[in-house]
């Protein structure tokens, strides 16, 4: 937490500087849109650089300065306290470290803006700073964590997938007996994987995110990709929203540019289902008609640097010509056992 | 299993049968709101018995007929290829099922209906079944599992909070060293606990279904209020929607009052954010405005039978009158420790 203090202890000496050569600021790296690109060497969204000054002299910024110290204070004082509070938690904490009767943020997006700021100002993530939130991520197969002295080996829990918690970061991972990871878009596939015991028939983690993924699942996902050297494959649904939760996984996402670095895995692979599959897999009658907005977002999406590709631009064509998608379990049409034992490995024979 | 083949059976006898002295029916009784009563002797939501005949030989029938026969053959198919399906899985495979190229079923809304029909024929449940689902409660605390021979013990995972699967009656208790359940509205108030180690504190199994509760999380609640004789309280946000999330951890729900019986836990006491808390603990100026659906779902809750005590009159008198409800993390107003130390060994007390 020096990185912390250092952030407070050089506002302080700007207000108790006898010299007042400058005003107290923070400077923070600018985020959103317009300040994100796509690195094409590394493959993945990332912050461009440009910073921002918040000064306490200037009328338009006291109100973010004084919010952004109330902050800073907040977590310091959860960290003191051993505590470990959602940013729900920090943003009515507020109310208490102010005192006075004034509402320092007119709702918790306010604070949520403002925790994402200490974030890329500080380069201390909220998870190394002790912020929970809500996991909705599970993992299973052959991989052991170790937890404040527990071992928590998830090829050892019968039917219980075990939950990637937000601080996944305090987790070691012990061992991994398997020679990949498979993400799969939705929980109730990870559900059936694990009682089915199919990590052991693919010699796979088995991961969810539960449709979009947390920063804790894609953070586990990149661990096993960079520290194991995991191969990962993503299963989604074949809709524009399936390919997107795809390309979070793999390039990153706006919101969170600013902590590609630690969460995108560039050399994640798409293992389906596609658009062209619905028509290679004869599951023509069981596809849904596309709305406008998967319409849009196809649309869209054609124009990302990261779906440029001759792959991906096939794809979306296709779509945008069929109007066509499909939810992955409409495997089934095929029988029970049709994705797991016929499609998957297809696929990846297909794709390495 | 066998409830399933004797209405499989059955049915087939009546198709084979030389005399034919009834068409093939199934007998199902009749789910929704006019066949659900609130019984007050046992303190749950109830079907009332009414039963239906689906029969062959009625042209407005007929479909609903095959459909059930369709989806009992499937639940039959998946169990005897040892799978396990989700509801969606199912829906898909019906159209490998019917091999010829028709569609069965319009949506999955309506193969899902059979289902319950199912559940409720067979008196079997879709856990029972094998059928699987999206996994959203959590559980932290001394409680050890055991599941395939493996033992799992929620107090030795450090920060990692274990899944309440699906199938949740499969795994059976092996011990518990708590004296009650705390079932908390959502999963983010849950990681804080379990990061704090606020079970061995209060003595508690700590339990989330994330907002409202699956089956498999409401399950486990009532197995611990009935296998162990662990008294249940419930923490929610203080508004309408929480209080009915409190109420359906108690007294079931109406699409579920078939599930009822299993399901409910009557003895279940609220533990807050009441209203009344609201001004008693002085957190005036954190409360949200209600908004139009607040409102006429507690007008609405004001005439179910289990909201007519007292005590819930005069609450939901006091929501309509101030029309201001909060979240449960509105008490870190006070300090990141008021609810932990303060606001919940006060409220324990209070409620017994």
């Amino acid at each position: 937490m020096i990185r912390l203090s250092e952030v407070i202890k050089s506002v302080v000496e700007d207000i108790l500087s006898q010299v007042k050569t400058q005003p107290p600021r923070y400077y923070i790296p600018k985020r959103g849109l317009k300040n994100t690109t796509f690195d094409e060497t590394k493959q993945m969204l990332l912050m461009n650089g440009t910073k921002s000054e918040r000064k306490i002299n200037d009328i338009t910024e006291i109100k973010a300065f004084m919010q952004t110290s109330l902050v800073l204070r907040s977590i310091y004082e959860a960290i003191v306290q051993n505590d470990h509070p959602s940013v729900r938690d920090l943003f009515y904490y507020t109310l208490h470290a102010v005192k006075y009767n004034i509402t320092p943020f007119e709702s918790q997006s306010e604070s949520d803006a403002i925790i994402r700021d200490v974030e890329v100002m500080t380069g201390i993530l909220r998870e190394e700073l002790g912020l929970v939130a809500e996991a909705k991520g599970s993992v299973t197969g052959k991989i052991v964590f170790e937890s404040e002295g527990n071992y928590i080996d998830c090829s050892k829990m019968g039917i219980m997938p075990s939950m990637i918690p937000s601080l996944i970061d305090r987790l070691e991972i012990k061992s991994v007996k398997a020679d990949k990871v498979l993400v799969v878009e939705k929980g109730a596939i990870l559900e059936r994987m694990n009682a089915t015991k199919y990590w052991d028939k693919i010699n796979a983690i088995i991961i969810t995110g539960g449709g979009q993924p947390d920063r804790a699942t894609r953070r586990l996902v990149r661990r096993l990709n960079e520290e194991w050297g995991l191969p990962v494959y993503v299963l989604t649904d074949s809709d524009p929203y399936g390919f997107y939760i795809y390309s979070v996984y793999k390039i990153g996402s706006i919101s969170l540019a600013y902590e590609s670095k630690r969460l995108a895995c560039p050399s994640a692979k798409f293992l389906g289902l596609s658009v062209s599959d619905l028509y290679k897999y004869n599951i023509k009658n069981a596809v849904i008609k596309a709305n406008e907005t998967d319409i849009k977002r196809a649309q869209e999406m054609k124009s990302y640097p990261w779906f440029k590709d001759e792959y991906w631009q096939k794809e979306l064509d296709l779509f945008l010509k069929k109007k066509e998608k499909a939810e992955l379990e409409v495997l089934n049409k095929h029988g029970y056992k049709f994705m797991s034992d016929i499609y998957i490995p297809q696929k990846l024979k297909e794709v390495n």
